[in-house]
């Protein structure tokens, strides 16, 4: 069962509702249009992770689609308030009760305007098993260079909408051709990023560690949990990359993984059908690296 | 006020609902993803324009979205109860009444699964005014050509999702710069379609009247009034053209007309803040083939 906290106005703050009821306007535009923004966040022992760098996503989102800047004291009561009275999340590999935590902001209706809430639920026992089984994943076309649309502030390149069709499409492309994933990449090959995940690529050379992803903010969705990765290994040792990765670097690598909020991160076993390296070691100790952060 | 009709177990051709009381489950997926499809009619003297068009282009998405086939005779009984019901709406410039009607298909809960329902409001005054009033436009990059999309079947290309975010993110743009609506063109600067709508120009040369649009089913939504409205035309000895447009071939026409479902045509008075040519004659002689239509 979903706990959902809404923001009033009568309870800025947050009051707790019934998702067992219809909650929505069916003119709501988060629902004729999609016309809204979101975060998915990962609450280890009721906390949130990186509840920070979500917020600042979610607000440049916002701004993004001309909706009002969210009010992050108050979101922050809210999530607390759901994590409360959340039902119990399950035990994970990494020790701590783990819950889903996401904000949404709707346009709303013309009438009453933009408004936001909270849900909370326990962590989905099939995302939580992709962090040791694994993914295999499919390289899909993106069909375009999002990197070509960053100076086009209109097609809304960078900001996580509700308008998500596409991405769940691929992903039942993907589970059609007995795949669990997809990785986008350009018509020349290069890789982006996961349907909604960023691709971490790690490699061994003469003793040197390295981990790898494309190039953030060049057209793809900055990861905030790729970038708590990078953070703590940088520290622990590794060097870090940034630049254009092929699928030949994915089939060389010593680890390939799809990297998000819940999932933390994924190895991904297979591409397209073919075997990958997986590195169980460097699969537990960038796990730790996260548990830790 | 907007009459909804929702299509239920119980009721599977459709019960009229409260629209002034939420109706939509706040985990439904058309909601937290946009995922889901849906069609924008004209009713004219409470019958749909064209309704075969429309259930056809909504067949067709829902295939694209794997959502199940929508029931054409439940749709159109729900339709009719709609607008038995509905409110007065205005008597316009065609000699009817008219009402703005939606289907939508939402992919639901995970629980429940997907939904339709239909709404039916009588026709905003600001979108009827836009027929004779015409609209200043905006050239705006599509960010990627669209046709190139053609044969991948995961980018959605071609359905008309709820997933509108983007649409809706650049006719707030062209407002910021003091304009009605957008025309997309490619990085090449050819025409594509407008936010909302098709794109149709009327070039007169040696006594022959011409129509043109650029390609359809070319990476662009196939506009379902354009197509009535070139079906009509030839009809009446008008000679057809599809093929690229570029900006110089609006600013040398003899009218430009932005043409959707419920504002029929709308013709473009100024591109990118320069006027273009506005045939009050051709506006009515093609008008008048809608309402004949």
């Amino acid at each position: 069962m979903t706990t959902v906290v809404m923001l009033t106005e009568d309870h800025p703050n947050g009051v707790l509702v019934d998702a067992s009821k219809p909650l929505i306007n069916i003119e709501d535009q988060g629902l004729t249009r999609g016309d809204g923004v979101f975060e998915t966040m990962l609450a280890a022992n009721r906390t949130v992770r990186k509840l920070d760098m979500h917020l600042s996503r979610l607000t440049n989102s916002a701004r993004m689609l001309d909706l009002p800047a969210p009010n992050q004291n108050a979101l922050t009561q809210a999530i607390e308030l759901g994590l409360k009275e959340a039902a119990e999340g399950p035990q994970t590999v990494l020790g701590s009760e783990e819950h889903v935590v996401k904000i949404i902001i709707s346009r709303g209706t013309a009438e009453e305007g933009a408004h936001s809430w909270i849900t909370v639920a326990p962590a989905p026992q099939s995302t939580l098993e992709q962090r040791t089984n694994g993914v295999k994943a499919l390289t899909l076309p993106r069909g375009h260079d999002p990197a070509e649309e960053g100076s086009y502030p209109w097609l809304l390149t960078g900001a996580k909408t509700l308008s998500y069709a596409l991405n769940m499409a691929v992903l039942r492309y993907a589970k059609k051709q007995g795949a669990d994933d997809v990785i986008f990449v350009t018509d020349d090959r290069r890789i982006l990023e996961g349907a909604t995940s960023s691709v971490i690529v790690a490699r061994v050379n003469n003793g040197v560690k390295t981990l790898l992803t494309p190039e953030p903010n060049h057209g793809i969705l900055p990861g905030t949990t790729q970038g708590a990765i990078f953070k703590a290994a940088q520290k622990n040792g590794w060097a870090l990359g940034f630049g254009p990765l092929y699928p030949q670097d994915l089939y060389e690598a010593d680890g390939v993984w799809l990297t998000s909020s819940v999932r933390l991160l994924a190895p991904v076993t297979h591409l397209n059908g073919n075997p990958l390296r997986h590195n169980e070691e460097f699969t537990a100790e960038l796990l730790d690296y996260l548990a830790q952060g």
